[in-house]
């Protein structure tokens, strides 16, 4: 089944976000908020953007949210709010119910009240970010598993002029090169005498170790 | 050169998250924060951390901020506290200073004060999510350019049995599956003989165009 | 199993009844409040009293909740805070958690939070009131079931004098007289030629239709 | 003389749980409070509900609340207010004034002031919550004066099975079964020979040691 | 019985200078505040002055409020503590209390807690403004009953050098001076001959209407 | 020259009293304030109210401010708006201005904007009050001068069936008795064998010393 | 290139001020301000004023605010609405720039945003008023240079009727006095053997050890 | 008398300019405010700076505000409090007391207490920065009379390379250049045949209609 329309309540910076890109990804989303600057700010970019109270049951029910695919609470700090709007969200029948929480507390009532999904967006971007500072290369990575990570590299001054072969991450630290990112285009699976340069952008896949240990001797 | 010492100015959920992730990976932080609450919390996690205004030059220099390699401003909603500290750190002669910006206002005025990179941690995350919400089988992506991106997509009951040269993302989207994560193990460029389990993750390199077809035909 | 240790989150008036009647009653009771002047004010009254916030795990672990056999959780006005409150008591293995609620929806979210028991204080004391200011011999009562009322009423002027033969609230309504509470001492089953005096008090058994017809035959 | 019309002063949780059970008993209830908020969710279920300020004499007079046979003063923790309005239904000759007090000195003052009755609520559902946390047979009760009480006992696993004659509570601890309710219906008076099952009701009456003796017998 | 111990509740303004002048005379005086400032400003004025909430009955006994002859009530604006001073003032044996009021209704509640003395500052020093505002020879009066009053009144130029036969109020409009203060001294009872002077000051006592005659007719 | 029209800034209790009380004198008043609650109260008692700030020099301008006779500036407790009005009425042209000062160097500031009068309505007040609760017999006073005092006094039992010349004030304190008022009507200057009756008021002129041995013997 | 249109953002007391005298000066002049008062205040006076959140992109294009030649940010106190507002006017093609600064740091960021002009105008002041302070005969003066200073001094007493060639400041101190502004008329560039009257004013260019000089020597 | 200690009361902005300037000029100062933040900063710059309420005349009294010769009340915005700083300065016998006004009222009060000097801080720095705006050849100026200004203009592209005797603003516009500042040093009483540089920056004194005419001459 897929998602086609969306209730979005909280319209912040996170909510706001989420609503814009599902709009430009071309579903229906209508914006719920307490505060009428915010609605009034997204009245033109979402489908729908109302003022009203998401935790009060009968308002919900008179703007149809029983109707909508997917519920998002995007709501910043009110945590009751939060809790509120979740449940009567599940309640009034929405398929989806994904939500943000602000605290491991926060998560587990919310799991409690059943929603399907708990976001921690400040938490998971801070790691993320922690991850980009220590490591001048790594351009973003996705932790596919405990053990292993797929990293989107770049090719630093000391690798230029090298081919894969020369660099030989998978020979010296375990790690394939699956992708390279060149100006001229993608190269997915590259071969042994396709060369690096500058600037090139290596997709790199591996446990965490051999990611590391690559990323720490080309990393001066 | 690698970044070893961290100062954080600011330690709201998005500024923890990012000092505790650092010292994880093995790396000194020292947390900045007006609030005394806030610091108590963060005192037993990081390295240091102390109350202070980071928007006082001399407090700034009176707790040595000038001997850090890189400064995080991860202040909250105050805009002005925000670019003063962000000045600070970049004339006390800080290597490196990234921070958070609220709008794309504030992001132009840190760009600006020369900041070395300007992140928008509720935006990001909420296009991300929003793409998470409308792909039921996309656990994560990156966005390797503009075209290319590579996904993590969950193997779906559709495709359960089948294998890669069944499947045929390649033939018939254009998109490579270049790695295949099983229960028992990552399998990096998965053969076209390996064969697709129910919950095993496939990582997908290809267009934005390539990627979304192929999505579209597993996702229902 | 008896519940002989008792913890109360929130030492309002509510709180502070329950806690009271609990010490009468020869039990241990633990009263929690953020509120300095109301713990100070419960110290000389409960087993012990600390200030405290309850929705901290730390700190609820750190009093030794756990070891408590009842959990009331008596937070007034802030939703949140009893949510928070409830599940942690909840999570941290107290064997009974009942809590307050303030409206419906609130009450819902406790029972998702598997709250032994939820309480309406405000809701059931109105209903109460109600009642007997409808009735003015009406001094109290309980709700046996959907159908069935024991009503304890007073005996008005017109009745003084009577046996309960000539009353005879069963021939003519269906109810019950069990009992009969006398300034000299209560006649449990009286009988028929017991006799009633202004202000002696019945303890009336029936339908709720047979003992409004007896009140309002009496009434006037 | 029957209570007919009824003005409640204070439509907070309290008050508007005496007005919706008034309204269900078929009684014509006028609601004031100060909050439009409060009034908006009124309207609907009282007769009348109006915004107004119940400490000025003029607006009460022009509401006409003389000509109200009963006023219940409901306001939460407005002391002064309660106090003023008090003073003033009973001045303009309302027949019977009843006030919530929130303290002690609070309930002097109001008697001070000839309102007819005095209530606790939170205090005196406190007291009867205490009660039921400690038995958990107790499901309800009266105090009938200060040595009897009459009680709402549900029968235990350990009395299943066995009839009122080998129970024997008038025997061994000297209070009465007068009813039992049973889940085919309402036994008064119930004979020797009925016997008890799990979940059934019991009405005890009798002396408060008498009943706890029971209640300490059957309790685990 | 004379006073000789006085109590005073609120060290606003008009407590403060009740306070000073007692003192003056030679009296006791305890103040009491909630407000440390003000109590600071008078504990060198008073015989004691301390920090205390005077509607908590335990602290008004441990400051032995009972032992006091007199205890004034003098709290702004504070209607709520103005009561419950004025009660507890009372139920502790305060022999009189006296205490202002801020609205007529303030003043009919503090006669239903038997206050001896409801005092009206703000109106009555008004009423006394406006009457010296429309008579510009009017010094100071009392209103002796109804009808009779007795003014002060400053002799204008118009009356300079004449005798009192001359001016002749007893004879034109029926009313009497019976004093004559003049810089030399205070003549009592002066004869027909005693002659006026600019800036000397009449004691004139008659009926309202008579003294009203007599400054219209030398008010020009 | 007589003021008949007046204009009173600030209408709070003193304000309001003096312009209910011009009004009953007849008198033309038009009342001032910021607040529209105290205006719309005054509207229908003054000739006219309005809703201003009366520390602008236009407003007062366009309220026609010069026009009038005197100008009352009863504004309770903001100083600032206090000097500024009286300055304003000042320069308009107002023939004479009244002001009420809450302090000592209040009142200095007011001095020296020229204002015709100062009052200190809370301090005199608590004044006279102080020298009531220290007299019991004595109901009002005038001081005269520093020396001399003019008080209206109860007669006590004590007194009760003597003449004035048994009481003989005049020879034994040397104060005399200028008026006698008693039920039947008032007696201007009672002769010797004028009666005293428990309940009658004298009006007694002496000085503060003369007057207080007085009092002093009859006190008790 | 001579600026004719003027945008100022901020109409507190310095704003106000700096677009009455462009007005005066026959300029056209738009005032911005997010307070409504303060525009209502200044509509009268500058040729437009409007109500707007100079902050956001969307509104200062509304208004319209590229088309001026010159925009002044003369925001009070909110450092960041300061500094949005400055780098809005720059990105939106404002000729030029100019902005109050409340601190040295301000000041700093601002520059960074090229704003064309910083001003202080609290230290400015504040150092033109101490320099007058200090000096009584000083009236005005201006900084030429680090050691070049222009003075305008009151002639003092002791120098009335001298000749300048027997004052003689330039042979005594070095500095010269290029104009002498008399009742009857300003003289410039005078001659030895006009003559100073007191209260005549001194313009005196001169290094400021030679000023200084000049003045101690006149300033007792 | 030339003023050697000085007392400043309000350390905003304006007020710790004064202090500064004054310390560098060489005199003592004595800075007060309320504010303990504002004191601290301060403290290390001033001879003394202490926390005190400059409202309070013991205060004052205690600080020896007396023995001070100057005065400079610099309070921001409390206008009441500026009001009684001032009164109080005067009443204590300071020799010299200025105050800053925040509005023509303001000010006018204050020469009502005969403070020696009123500035207006805002508005003058306003109408200087107005003036510099409309001519971006103007570096400072100022007004001698209502007619004469003196004025220092930079020398602009167009007049570079010319001498006095050629560009002859006394011939065509009737001003005179009584100083020419060149970088290598201050031309008094410039020749004929100097020469002006681009840069060069000549101070001009003459009518205010002269200089303008000069100005808008040399202004493209």
């Amino acid at each position: 089944m897929k998602m086609n329309q969306f209730v979005i309540i909280g319209l912040g910076r996170f909510g706001a976000s989420i609503g814009k890109e599902l709009i430009e990804l071309g579903y229906e989303v209508l914006g719920v908020d307490r505060d009428e600057e915010k609605v009034q700010e997204m009245s033109g970019i979402l489908t729908h953007a109302v003022i009203a109270d998401a935790t009060d049951e009968d308002t919900l029910r008179s703007i149809g949210a029983r109707n909508f695919d997917c519920g998002v609470v995007a709501i910043g700090d009110d945590v009751q709010a939060s809790i509120l709007a979740a449940i009567l969200l599940k309640e009034l029948g929405v398929k989806k119910v994904v939500a943000k929480a602000v605290s491991e507390l926060h998560g587990r009532v919310l799991e409690r009240m059943d929603v399907d999904r708990v976001i921690y967006p400040e938490r998971d971007m801070g790691i993320r970010v922690a991850h980009q500072l220590v490591s001048p290369n790594l351009l973003d990575y996705i932790e596919l598993s405990d053990k292993y990570t797929i990293a989107e590299l770049g090719v630093p001054a000391c690798l230029a002029g090298k081919s894969i072969e020369e660099t030989n991450p998978r020979g010296r630290y375990g790690c394939s090169i699956v992708a390279l990112n060149k100006p001229k285009g993608m190269i997915v699976a590259p071969t042994a005498t396709d060369t690096l340069a500058e600037g090139d952008v290596m997709v790199v896949i591996g446990t965490n170790e051999q990611i590391e240990a690559f990323q720490d001797a080309i990393g001066q």
